[in-house]
């Protein structure tokens, strides 16, 4: 059995690494800390009766794994500490994700203290780093709609299929995103009925995105990214266009897309047939609600053959495949467990 | 292993039945039948590729148990085949939850074409009746709303705690409860921002509920019942009040909930403190969104000193507690297999 | 023309007002105030280019009519404030809604300074107290579950039609009613999927449906109320139960509601009739969604001559009729104007 | 006053229209149709006893105005009948939104009856046709979609500013867009905690927003439009990115739209500052709840300086500005009214 700790348990990102990790066959939860005390069922109802403890950050053990859900600077330190007691850690927030330091410092408005250590991180999209995930002593676990556009445009961008400067990505994305520190943005009575856009341009996943497609293209590319709130509580939706270099259609893009993410098990590409009756016409995409709570990317597609476009729709949840639960598929593939152990449950319907 | 089939596994009790049978470490599913034919993911897109197909009836093969997700008239018809067969039967619906043929068939307005069945049939609250569960052959699952009252409110009525002539129960629900077929009072453009009172006098639970808290009374009950849909999607929350023969208070009562519940590792009696400051007005009591996916029922209650009243909050998931899960662990407790095999797993948060 | 200012219109309270007064033929808005400054979009979008300016408090001028969004102090504060300036005010919080100084000071946990103007203010039910709220110049508008049970019931116990004792009301309330200030119970991550009941035992406007109907009753009442947390936005639905002293039926109760209501315009007793089949099973209640942005309360009800109870269901909007609109109509008494003016737009739908 | 009849009055459109003309000044309904028959609050419940009665369609007579809530055969018929007694005919469907016949049937899939009328026809987005408009004795109203698209792009267009071949259109929109028929895309069990994309390609909307941005442009232009289902009821979102000829910044750009939009009262350029900081990162950009009920369209925007990319955000109401209440607009201005009559009042907040 693999000892696991988590830092900073009371948020949504630790929170749902211990739901996961209660039921996983390989893994005894060492210890869950948060700062401010209390039961668990305070921060996590859902919890409650579980036989999960609290404990004060000072109070923690050695252990062979540990997960990180903090604030960047609180995890910089915290990174260094656990690895220096020889844990494997895994970073669920942004500390570590860019490869570029000027990058990174300019896009966090910060100094980075301890950028050795983003040097020594894997960015953890197995499906595009799997030797290095298995090697990684420290993960940067991705960012939510990074997790999501990556996927969806890798196969394109891969196989030099589009332009590189225009692919454009609409993110819808659910309030679990927002996290539980209270905002405006996710006060119910705001978003309840409401859709809506922030960051419309300049948000820090583009950078991301823009990163690992480039190293995809060998070569720098653009990605026009605008994220929005929806209603939902889990769940992102990436809408993708990506202009094709030459024609193709939809059947061989979905052969293409099969044949990329053959070996990746929480990738599902979605191929459902295009009928033209109307009772078809939401059939063919993937829908949000089928992934919440999973580790699974669905990835669905279509082509418009009168105008030239490729869309993308990729779904995930932003906790689940888009964050916690791919930090554990990261921390199985570390430890060489195997990869979907604890993960394989389905998402509700309805 | 036990092998396992599914008749009418294209709705959602039956697509749940699917969804966690599939991680059961003790069961094979055997087949899964759907009238209508398509891939599965036509009707659970959160299935797609998961391997399982859906066949016609036509071309069912015996196994151990059968679950039965069908209307009335074609439940009464197939329990008495698959019985027949040898086959253990749990009906997840009405056609047999009621132990008085006279006030089925009022209640139903039909007339049942198979009593002796109904009368062989348990009623599935296995809290209430595990050793006839151990050693049933057909199960009648209990009705979701009646779950939700008669745990919440079989304590108070098995040690005669509370006047029986006027239980109040409030049941409000997610639309999962309208199942698969349209209706306009589950489309959304009518529910979206809406609450909806239905069947506010004589809701066929209401006979469930006085049925079985009859039974634990030793004489007759009555439980005024009205139900209200509400725009979640899964999840019931029962408020029930009821007043006490004499007086008591919240820790006593909490005391008493535990005792009776001490055996049963899906109902959680929350005892979290009920603080005085503003922070604290919600947290004393249970939330729906704490079960969705989910067996557990969690029971939170509280005491009006001033007024003489008990209410009593119950939460359950209708597909989950309150009907396909039940109907699992009713099954575990019939083959012998551990009663929490496979329903382990807690609910998402957020 | 009437001049009208209000203070404290950064609220969702003070919004309301604003947004119904702009379109109201006989007011002029002559100042709105927020002590934080900024433009009104910041706080309301939808007043976007609208011609408002919020002010601050120290700017305001002398005018006809004052209404107060503010914390119970300032309430206080502000309506001897302006009372003296020869201004009728409005108060929509609760600084006066209670007639008995020591049951205000025990259920508010304060000691009210100026008790001389609570004495002299109308409880602002104008269909309960017309004359007084033509001739008054301070109300005290109602809470808002309270003017959902009060006009629920108030025909039942006006007529001495039932138990007084036992009087159930489940409210269930959007989170409009949480009001613009942060709180985790409204964090959309929480509430989204969910249903959360709070302060079970002891919540305020339990006292104000008390005064109101022991005043009707000529005796004291019980009212056994727990409101509900929904994830719509506004809109509050009364479950209200009682028994009957004897028995009755669903016509003639609408009659009698009919009767009682007869001259209050924004009072719709919901008279569809109650068909048998299931297309019909919902359709002889109101909606919520029906009086949102309204200021109507519709009210349906049903008895159940099996068990012996009368189920009645109110619906208003808790900003609207609940709130800021039902002080506009309270407004229009005080000033001679037409009791609908500015009020009569109907909800939405869907 | 003008005498106003509504052919299809049970129907989300046919409601709305109902709805705001109750309130219009200069309007007398004549009549309102329904071939099921049956009260109107059994379709729209917030018009109960409104005074409001609907009538069989052979029962209606001669009036000003006529508007059409049909299927496309129908309208066509209907159209040219009251077209003939002498009425302005407006038709809310799509019977004739395009101008080229072949590409009008192709997209519909049908033979288009009475083309003379569609060439007849004036397209109902009055910003851009407002002289025509005036004059018209049939109108067009756009499409949902296309409003949002169109009025968010055409500045831009007009002025020659962006690449015409890659303008790329998200549109999220509730479900109100599905209209009051039943659908599995609208039933709240499946799209409640979903975001559901559709016609990824082809949708017929695209088509209008080609013809008016072409028209625009003085060339074929190239819409690449995806629409998305999210669980709110009414409201859209367009998410539009285009790309620039030559760099330019945002304030240049709101000052474009500002004076593009100078004499549309109903098209609000939403202009809050860009602030870095967190609290602001969703502030300057308009909301869907702003608009909701409305005839308002707010378009706001920004401009990514690092990647050369424009994005500009348009929300209006599928029933208000893009359905039902620019037909008001129109025929306001079709019968030489005040052009906002009846249309001014804001949306809620919250």
């Amino acid at each position: 059995m693999i000892n696991v700790g988590i830092v900073g348990a009371s948020g949504y990102m630790g929170g749902e690494v211990l739901r996961v990790l209660m039921d996983h066959p390989g893994v005894d939860i060492a210890w869950a800390t948060s700062r401010a005390g209390g039961r668990i069922e305070e921060y996590h109802p859902n919890l409650y009766d579980s036989g999960i403890e609290l404990i004060h950050p000072d109070r923690v053990s050695a252990c062979d794994v540990v997960f990180l859900a903090l604030p960047t600077e609180a995890s910089i330190c915290e990174s260094a500490r656990f690895l220096s007691l020889g844990a494997k850690v895994i970073d669920l927030g942004s500390a570590f994700r860019l490869q570029d330091r000027a990058t990174w410092e300019r896009v966090y408005g910060q100094t980075h203290g301890q950028w050795a250590l983003a040097e020594q991180a894997v960015y953890g999209i197995n499906e595009l780093h799997r030797a290095d995930v298995e090697n990684a002593s420290l993960i940067a676990n991705p960012g939510c709609f990074s997790s999501a556009a990556i996927l969806a445009l890798a196969p394109l961008i891969a196989k030099g299929l589009v332009d590189t400067e225009r692919l454009v990505v609409t993110g819808i994305s659910g309030t679990a995103g927002v996290g539980a520190e209270l905002s405006r943005a996710a006060h119910h009575p705001e978003i309840g009925n409401n859709l809506v856009p922030y960051n419309v341009v300049g948000h820090r996943h583009s950078v991301e995105m823009e990163q690992e497609l480039s190293l995809l293209a060998g070569q720098a590319v653009s990605v026009h990214f605008t994220p929005v709130y929806a209603p939902i509580v889990r769940g992102i939706l990436a809408v993708c266009h990506a202009f094709p270099v030459k024609s193709t259609d939809r059947d061989a893009l979905l052969e293409q897309y099969h044949a990329y993410y053959q070996d990746a098990p929480f990738v599902k590409v979605y191929d459902l047939p295009r009928e033209t009756n109307a009772a078809w016409q939401y059939k063919p995409y993937p829908w949000v609600s089928s992934v919440v709570g999973t580790n699974y990317c669905f990835i669905g597609l279509d082509y418009d053959a009168e105008r030239g476009r490729i869309s993308v729709l990729s779904v995930l949840d932003s906790v689940g495949k888009g964050g916690a639960q791919v930090g554990i598929e990261n921390m199985n593939l570390m430890c060489g467990l195997e990869r979907s152990s604890g993960l394989q449950r389905r998402g509700l319907h309805p």
